[in-house]
């Protein structure tokens, strides 16, 4: 199974164009649009999302994994293998905490390259391409590295920052819930906020945390929109405090 | 076939998510993503858009329909089948029009549970997995019950309010347009509209009502936005006078 | 393979409708979502950004091809093809700009028709079964005609307006960038903008124009918008000064 993970949009023909390639350079794989609102030009909060989400994709998964803002400068391509799923991406620190959080990881520089390489679309020209080859091949069309070599040891465990806003304005942070305990509050642009179990259980209006569907500590209202109250965007500071 | 209707919107990660599961759970099958705009934390008005949209499905299609406002509190997880096609997600009162329309159907209780059931994002953890078990296996993981349990005979049989506003402003009622007299007009916050059959044959900036191509009666302006116009949004009331 | 270009937008059903009837028909072939923010309404933009779309798509692809604003007016249901791709849809001189720069091109009249044929969705009734149909038989089901039947030799080679504007706000233009010497300077609601190869070579907030990843001459500002410094939308027309 490819996933796609990217900071693209639905908008235009960037997304289709990924699908394309995958499906003419290995076809008869699923193709699961995993995200393409990844945090945008922000490889740093984008790769706590991914990290939380990789447990739910099923082991050979391989992630295309492009939020990319040093497009068409030197930064190195890269496949990794996080417990058995693989980042296929430029090296720009999105894939560490996957990688912090890994029992077995390895990495290689990718080496192939394509005929045309455009300088603002590497998602399809060697990313895609590159994963359709792991797909079909199981082998890296590159050399292994080690994996020190993508690591970046100086960022945290999790970010105390909202990593993702959702359709109804939930607000995801970078924290996993099972960091936190059942009494500490968290903050973000307002007053500390308890812990919830569900929506239900919290009465409409209401503004709590909860750990969300993917392990994270996410500031929500019920049926209503926590972005909006607490004026939270991508980057938002966060903070804990003890129950 | 599996077909996705939900409320969730394309942004984030849950149409992927189930996506994945059902990749993985129940290979090889098509998977279309059917709508996720459907009216948000609103299953009845979502029912009448569902309801006209299955005719549309190859029988046997398996709908994984998920517009599920009391997640996390108690609702009993069902599957049904009318005419031919499956419906699986909360017994909340969506699936009741559909009932209501079809010349044979059936309805079980899942009794089949996830080990890991998140508290907000059952189509996930419980509905897309419990589809994936009846593609395979062609039998629901649960008990049959009376679809009297999950019917809910005092709504009415077409809803008049508006139920769906498309991408162009159109605005879609609940009601079926073979209900209508030709004569008839339909009026949403504004004064009563005349029946057209096609754009074209009204001229750019008019208003009509005319029977969209799911069958439903729906309000629109030729080159132009109904919804801006009349001020409407998903649940505004709708009158019908006579001709 | 098929590819579905049109401007019915992600929002509400079309699209899923379009893939239900395409993985009925023809099951087996992967559908890709090339864009569905096509130039709405707008037939004449919308086929140089296809013609742009079409080499980066393998040989054999068959793309549904459905910028419609006739539908439900008299517009003859086509086929064409260009070097080996084929666009099905209405004839109204979107598929112009692909069949002028095509070695070999081909037509035919659609003469297949549904038993049920609505007024408003050709998308889903006639164009998506007809391609299904090509898929499985390898024959077009309608009469071949000349190919100047399709064809509008009044269009210019290349379209002096923004035709795309994505997600970021880069500003696409009808205009390839292979036609521009690397001294001429575009511009589109401001002053004339220089010729970058890359993002990353220009400053953060700085605009200029540069050949994207589909070869068509965009404006772009390094981490900014271009549209809203320009106040650019689809339309907005374009002046080349040389260098």
């Amino acid at each position: 199974m490819f996933a796609l993970f990217t900071d693209f949009g639905f908008g235009g023909f960037y997304v289709g164009q990924m699908h394309a390639v995958l499906a003419t350079e290995a076809p008869g794989r699923p193709i699961v649009d995993l995200m393409h609102d990844a945090p945008a030009f922000s490889p740093e909060p984008a790769g706590y999302l991914l990290a939380a989400l990789l447990p739910f994709l099923p082991e050979g998964t391989i992630v295309v994994a492009v939020v990319d803002p040093g497009v068409g400068t030197e930064r190195m391509p890269v496949a990794v293998r996080a417990d058995g799923r693989w980042l296929v991406g430029p090296d720009n620190g999105m894939f560490e905490p996957a990688l912090r959080r890994a029992s077995l990881s390895e990495a290689w520089r990718l080496d192939w390259r394509p005929r045309q390489l455009s300088a603002s679309f590497h998602g399809r020209d060697l990313f895609a391409p590159a994963a359709a080859r792991i797909a079909v091949s199981g082998a890296v069309p590159g050399a292994p590295i080690g994996s020190d070599r993508v690591r970046r040891p100086d960022r945290p465990h999790d970010l105390a920052e909202i990593v993702h806003i959702d359709g109804y304005g939930n607000a995801m942070t970078g924290l996993r819930a099972s960091t936190l305990g059942n009494g500490d509050a968290v903050a973000a642009g307002g007053q500390p906020l308890p812990r919830a179990r569900t929506f239900g259980e919290r009465p409409a209006g209401s503004a709590f945390w909860y750990e969300n569907s993917i392990g994270l500590a996410e500031i929500a209202v019920n049926r209503g929109s926590a972005a909006e109250l607490f004026g939270l965007s991508v980057g938002s500071p966060v903070t804990v405090s003890s129950g």
